[in-house]
């Protein structure tokens, strides 16, 4: 059996997120994979993400892998299943690897991208992949108190209440706001993220962007290790999953 | 009663043109639009457009106006009309003008941009608002074809063969092609467009693009003004009125 490592680009608008659900009728990504797969190969595949992402979140490099006896040359899969798949998902890239790759447990890093559109009014373009932001945003500020993300922490005030996860640490390795005419780009990679935990690290640096916290509250925040005391979960759209670094 | 002049932003994907339709139940931004004032003003109020938007096409920089005797300042009415129009509808800015400014006979130029969409595999994030094109492009022969077309020619040729208009003649001031990542960006500056004209013009710089025409067939395509000569008409998507000059 080949072993097959996939890039995959998804418009998360549609879905109910990339992990299949037990619940009929929901549609998602790793559904709508698996579907193009069996229809290709004639065989029942299971794909393996390098994690979930949420309903509406979206993803330029997500990764995954799946098992398979078909004899499609490598590169030739992607145009197969970009045939088949609804056009909002798209494979990049198809790859051989070794037996031993695990698209979840083989990655080391993950990079995400929130994207906020900083203007009085909303851009239609950018409806379904940024958060408006209507008031001004310092962005010195804002890139001073990324940069106290940047190690490693316990990330307990930076993810959504009821996650069932015994280990609240992580890394962080880089965390960069960059501004490009309205649009505000807040890139950050790390060794991986707690449920929510992107959107709410981005929703407290909005408050440090509109003047409501200082970038020093960061380190008092993960210290007080208190959800309720961080800032909102921002909505999905604007979330993008840029990569996983193997 | 007061003219008002606005500048709106619509993501064209869900409308049937800009252009009110006699036929119920096909939805249009200028149905949207006049929609929206009724419910705003509580007036039956009829809006002008600089021009019409076939269905599928963007614009980021359409103008209207309309008379009301609203009372609403005129840096309110676009948060005021935002808050009731569908999200891929914006009015960006509206401004009180002189009587006898008239959004299509003032105009003075328009700016349309075309985007194509150059890599092996299509963005999802592109889709709607691009043309896929898989194989590699010339831009400098492109741009020298592009060039062939500014000044004042007869366009029958790159205008829809159904096109009832008995004159041909516009003037192009200005038509780039820029290259950004896997985007190429047609931008063309004119005195006014005819039907179609803008996706038959990108739809044959594209051919000089693949190496199936050369830059010089520009100008022999215009002096034998035959469409059947002239490449093909892109699909709407790639399309956005980008700006309308005064």
């Amino acid at each position: 059996m080949r072993n097959v490592k996939m890039v995959v680009a998804y418009d998360g608008i549609r879905y109910h997120g990339f992990q299949a659900q037990n619940r009929t009728g929901l549609k998602t990504v790793q559904g709508e994979l698996e579907q193009a797969l069996e229809t290709l190969t004639g065989e029942e595949i299971s794909i393996i993400g390098s994690g979930r992402t949420d309903a509406g979140v979206h993803a330029w490099g997500q990764v995954v892998n799946f098992r398979s006896g078909t004899r499609i040359p490598e590169e030739k899969v992607p145009f197969a299943l970009n045939s088949i798949l609804p056009r909002d998902i798209t494979v990049r890239e198809a790859e051989d690897v070794p037996e031993d790759f695990h698209a979840r447990y083989s990655a080391k890093k993950k990079t995400y991208c929130y994207t906020v559109y900083n203007d009085r009014h909303m851009s239609p373009f950018w409806r379904q992949y940024a958060w408006h932001v209507p008031v001004g945003l310092d962005a010195g500020n804002m890139r001073a108190a990324a940069a106290e993300f940047i190690g490693e922490h316990d990330f307990t005030a930076f993810c959504a209440n009821n996650t069932e996860d015994g280990n609240y640490v992580r890394r962080i390795y880089a965390f960069t706001v960059e501004t490009q005419g309205p649009l505000v780009r807040f890139t950050v990679t790390g060794s991986g993220f707690l449920w929510n935990m992107v959107r709410i690290m981005t929703g407290t640096l909005l408050e440090v962007g509109k003047g409501k916290r200082s970038p020093e509250d960061i380190t008092a925040l993960l210290l007080a290790k208190e959800r309720r005391r961080a800032g909102m979960t921002l909505p999905p759209q604007g979330l993008c999953l840029q990569e996983v670094i193997y």
